[in-house]
């Protein structure tokens, strides 16, 4: 971290600066330079208070050299986190469709999906039993239910299974699940993070919906300082003015996190967008942009003639689109390590 | 709600779409146009999901008649809501400031601020015993230590004390303290919400960061929805481009809050803009928008000569706010009702 | 275009709105609800300002059932268009690169940028001359001579040229000029629109950074009620929070596009994200979701041992990324039409 | 400027830097650290391109230290601004408001507003003759017959009259308008700018709807180094995601434009918020933290019974507006120089 100090900053200021950062365990390097005096810091500065340091009078600006990620940061690792679960690899050159309903709604309808996903050749089934809701008055999912539903449509295929967890006091219902998912909205869910960092559960962590990349990665360095390591993170689209589509995917998000990370990174096109028409334009520009893998939305029964328009694909749609996906996945971008 | 059909909707498909509503406990009302066909829900549209109605093949567009919120819309309540902690008042014509610093560290610092802020007139002690912090090596607050200091302060001055919870499994630690805050991080955390619904804590609900109003009151809502009607609202600055400020204040929340709902507004300049500087001017125009409140960090001992410029006010700071701020509250733009 | 009326309104009001609606040469269609009454417009309503309406007091919402842009509504045209200068062809199948330097420089830098980029398989010389600098005190391009220069290297490869212009009373330097940019910071200058659409020079309208898709629409729309139909659409990043990027390049717009114009849909990636090394991922998920071209900056001579990690590739790598395009578009997504 | 090197860069690279900068007339201190080597800039760094130094491959980050505006800078003056247009004065403790119709319509109109909101206090007429509008099919403007009635307007009033400039070929049209005003949407458009910078007119500065403060300033100086210094700055909204208001008022620009430049700011809630109801404690805000003016629309003849909710205020509202701005004016936040 470097320090920018103002003009006329006066001797007895600089010493008080280097003695609290000094109560910290931060070392200093000054340089004085003809316009200006700045102050390098040396050592661990990744518990310093940038937003602090900042609003220090003396303080001109304060600049972060170092990333303030250290385990979720790829310089720190030999080459890439390759999760595996039950056999099925995602990262590190491995690719999979994670497919399946929005919301659980019956033992029928996650069986029928999960065979027909499974045909298609996707990896792991989703489906939510907890659903995230902005009106109190809406479905809540089927909760504890659909994950005994899930959990028969994993017997039946072999797929391995992803559910979104809300609360940390429902993480014994999750025991038999795969993955955890933590949605957008609760990403900056501190509590929830940590208690997460506490098992050895594989997360899969969404970006929130006006989050950086940065704040993506220190809270996938919250679940990590607590010793867990498996996390793959998922882009879902961020919020921005175009109306057009429900959120903008923010497919950059791809080279930027290959740069920074070793973990797995996983594009959500169904819930960025909102529309099922851009599911498969977008899931092919993932690919070719080198994601990890895909969350894909499939539904068995969009009501009759009524919908088939939603964000849910068919099963034939959604076979349709995992045989385009598989076709340009040999001519992607590839990172190196 | 209406919802407006494309051309070339079958009569079958209508009535698919009637039939789906009718099982919902909605009723509907044609308009056969000229281009177009409308269909007017009528009932109790609070639960329908309008992204789900939106895609539909058939469907060109919905619209939302009715606000979606109902404890928290202004036009089932007679007149506004005034909260009272132990005799302190907010809301309805009566005007607190909400004052103390950011974290709690000592309890020489909470106790000296909080009689210096009382001497200048305000009507509660704030203070951070939980701090949701980006990174999980920040200081993370003193926790349920942080909130017995606050508690000695509160004894000592008589000041009603609102601190923020993050975790719904240390309410029990909350229950001595007046107002409860859910942090803008947390406006989401619906499982959170849902239980302070349950209790008859007054709640000091945060705006997020990228939220909307409309989105501010549905989380207010589930709130209300579990039977607790005492919720303050507040702005704490949204995520714009500017880079000047930390986040952009948006006052023009209280015009729009004013309108649709019967509760409190209080403004936090403090927090929105990160630079003490510009407390002053915003707390101002805060007043005389016709908030009902402001929050205002102040700190007892930013480090010695090096710190007055940051966020925090010092007290003397605070009390040239305060003067100025209740010598403008008269002349503040009055909404009837 | 519908717009719900407010409970109460009265009979003679509802009279006067069809009567300033008449007044416009829009008929009325009145649709009474149990909790609303609607109005249908019948007629062209894109001259109707929808702002205007909504504010009226008497009217609760307003929504536009057509879109607003004629000239550039894929409804009107059979087939897409395919833009041809020269025999180098765009759109409708057709796909293009449109690579080379950021500013003219010299005359030995964009014959050999011409030169290459050539042989690599672009079909476009692109080349700034007047360049929109946010600083005053910042290299503006060298004019008129940057035109001259790009006219030479035309002459050696035969590429047609594309270059930016900011000031209509510079038109006549761009007669020989064969694809005239407007900038992205020039979107909603409506008069230069107005002008050009009095040309039949072909276009190619970037989208402004915080413009939604209808809006980019619209001000294509400028230039086609002009008379002239040439125009390429180009994204080129929108602005959002994130940090890592410049700005973020919304690909969503490729199937948006695909669905509501004709026009060819080109992806700038180069400037959407200000690092050459996220240009190969973009370039191939640009290509990869169906854009119809690409623009690309490349550089000669990025400063020796100093810079190659910038915004432009240089020439080899600009092949490798050509190769990657040329090899992964068979495989992209297709729009039925 | 600060330059911060990436650990490992070579000397030679570094020579290769100071060279280069040395050819653009720029000094270099030397800073070796720790971890990383800091180049501090010395001499006239506006005119350097932060983001082309921040794309050579062995920087890893840049700073800039000086403001980049040297005209639009406080620093460079004594004391502030005072706009004197005929003996009115706004700037440096002078106040006045900005009042009249969107557009100009009628000769009755403008003068009856013109009447009406100078009895009310205001300082000018405001009238549209060229307007900006997203759709060609739209209403235009009077164009220069505009112009004409609002000159009449001010030879009945003796008000000094604004009114926006779209083109620059128009600017003998506005030869005898007292104030020019630049819009949102043209405020980067800096051909444009350039040749107001060339008049003696005084320029009233909109924001862009998605720029930062920063750029705002710029487009200031782009005006003042062509030697016109007459620019007053105005905030009139920015894009948000928020939708119950048409943009959001950034009231805190008021205490940064104070801090950074000399030059008057005046903001305008009508056009920020899109609903009249929202003009007076916007207005009340506004003038509280410090501004030096308002601009307000006003019209005579909102569509009888149809419309009194417009953006616009009737005079009868806008004359109690103005009444609350006088009243609260003297207890406005205050800005030391």
């Amino acid at each position: 971290m470097i320090v920018v100090l103002k003009n006329g900053t006066k001797p007895e200021q600089i010493d008080n600066l280097k003695a609290w950062l000094k109560s910290m365990g931060i070392d200093t390097h000054m340089s004085v330079g003809v316009n200006h005096t700045i102050v390098g810091l040396v050592g661990d500065t990744s518990g310093v208070d940038m937003d602090l340091v900042r609003s220090l009078d003396i303080v001109e600006n304060v600049q972060r050299i170092q990333e303030p990620f250290k385990n979720a940061n790829k310089k720190f690792h030999n080459g890439r986190l390759v999760v595996d679960v039950n056999g099925v690899k995602i990262g590190g050159g491995e690719f999979q469709i994670i497919a399946g309903p929005c919301s659980v709604e019956s033992r029928e309808q996650v069986c029928f999906v999960a065979e027909c996903v499974k045909k298609s050749g996707a990896g792991f089934l989703r489906g939510g039993a907890f659903k995230p809701r902005t009106s109190p008055y809406a479905f809540q999912g089927l909760l504890g239910e659909g994950i005994d539903l899930l959990l028969e449509a994993k017997k039946m295929t072999g797929l391995p299974i992803v559910s979104e967890i809300m609360n940390i006091t429902h993480l014994p219902l999750f025991d038999p699940v795969d993955v955890v998912q933590v949605g957008a909205r609760n990403m900056q869910n501190f509590e929830l993070l940590k208690e997460l960092g506490k098992t050895k559960k594989v997360i899969l962590l969404k970006r929130g919906l006006a989050n950086t990349i940065d704040e993506l990665l220190m809270s996938a360095e919250y679940i990590m300082a607590g010793g867990n390591e498996n996390v793959i993170l998922c882009e879902r689209g961020i919020r921005t003015f175009e109306t057009r589509t429900r959120n903008t995917l923010d497919l950059s998000i791809i080279p930027v996190l290959k740069k920074l990370t070793h973990l797995p990174v996983v594009i959500d096109p169904s819930h960025a967008l909102g529309y099922s028409y851009m599911v498969k334009p977008m899931a092919l520009a993932a690919t070719a942009a080198g994601a990890d893998g895909l969350m894909i939305e499939v539904h068995n029964d969009p009501p009759h003639a009524l919908c088939d328009g939603a964000q849910s694909l068919t099963p034939e749609a959604f076979d349709d689109v995992a045989k385009a996906v598989f076709q340009i996945r040999p001519f992607a971008c590839r990172f190196d390590d």
